[in-house]
């Protein structure tokens, strides 16, 4: 059997929070982001987007960094392009202060069959045209690191805990990274 | 990014089902079941549990194997001592008829805190002993297999999407199998 793969976590305090200009939303709305996303999928077809998985640690737990939105909608960053879109929601606007982002594992995908809010972690039976295919990879942080945060999103760190079993206030998809990440061996690594 | 791991699935059909004698459980209610576990823990310390996640196919999606106790109850089946308790579970009694399991990946890590139902995919923080360690694996099936199963026991096949979102019925480590296989891409083979 093979043994669990490592993932190095760090403190929290041992990164750098700033903020930046604002990143505004294209949609103010479900309904308009769901149209939107009929729209590009008339001109290119089923829509492939990755997010990223950012882990650090608190008090020997993992805990993950989430962007929120208001008060209530939470999502991963996104790293539509890869690091591009990364380096757009939290990198710092100086190109030296980017983050080096390892994209590591794949820990999900998700499948939208419809132009719905709904997704599942399988292609259902009888779809044969996904709208969407999202996939979640873990990204590994170096020791030290600067984020960015635009002026109109909140970061947060949120304890594996939390979200365990949470699907009310998480929705499904970020609800079940606790048991997607359970197959790692977290190295928390104290600096 | 590495693409998706795969894993080749056969139909149900290409499978071949029969019966042997019961074999009974060590305990007759949770209750006893906890009670053995303490006994156990003060003589052998964390109990570490291995099971299988054993895939087939049917109508082009992914089915998974459970072993039902009675009506209600589901599992999935042990590999405790690996290959030996599956055998012992699913495998014919004639050596020469003895599937060839296929360990293959860890999918997900439980987490039981106290000598209580209730489990983790993490260890909660505070829990300087855990009680046990439950590991999921990923059994790869060969093209055809003869299974034996107990008497007492039903073997069910259960489709992904008849788990996924059902805590309910299939209890919180079997519900959420759907979301720990996404990330792998099934290769649907018919035979």
């Amino acid at each position: 059997m093979v043994s669990s793969p490592v993932v190095n976590t760090y403190p929290l305090s041992s990164y750098t929070f700033g903020t930046k200009e604002p990143k505004m939303e294209k949609d103010t709305s479900v309904a308009d982001r769901l149209a939107r996303m009929k729209v590009n999928y008339m001109k290119e077809g089923m829509r492939t987007s990755v997010e990223a998985i950012l882990l650090v640690q608190e008090h020997n737990h993992p805990h993950i960094l989430l962007l929120q939105i208001g008060n209530t909608f939470c999502k991963l960053p996104e790293i539509e392009g890869l690091k591009r879109k990364l380096t757009s929601k939290l990198g710092a606007n100086s190109p030296a202060l980017v983050p080096d982002w390892q994209i590591g594992e794949c820990v999900a995908i998700w499948w939208r069959p419809n132009f719905e809010t709904i997704m599942y972690p399988y292609c259902p039976p009888h779809i044969t045209k996904p709208k969407e295919c999202k996939k979640l990879f873990l990204v590994h942080l170096s020791e030290r690191e600067y984020f960015a945060v635009p002026k109109n999103l909140k970061l947060l760190v949120v304890p594996l805990f939390e979200l365990y079993d949470n699907v009310q206030r998480y929705g499904p998809v970020i609800s079940t990274i606790p048991q997607q990440l359970s197959r790692f061996r977290f190295n928390m690594i104290s600096t």
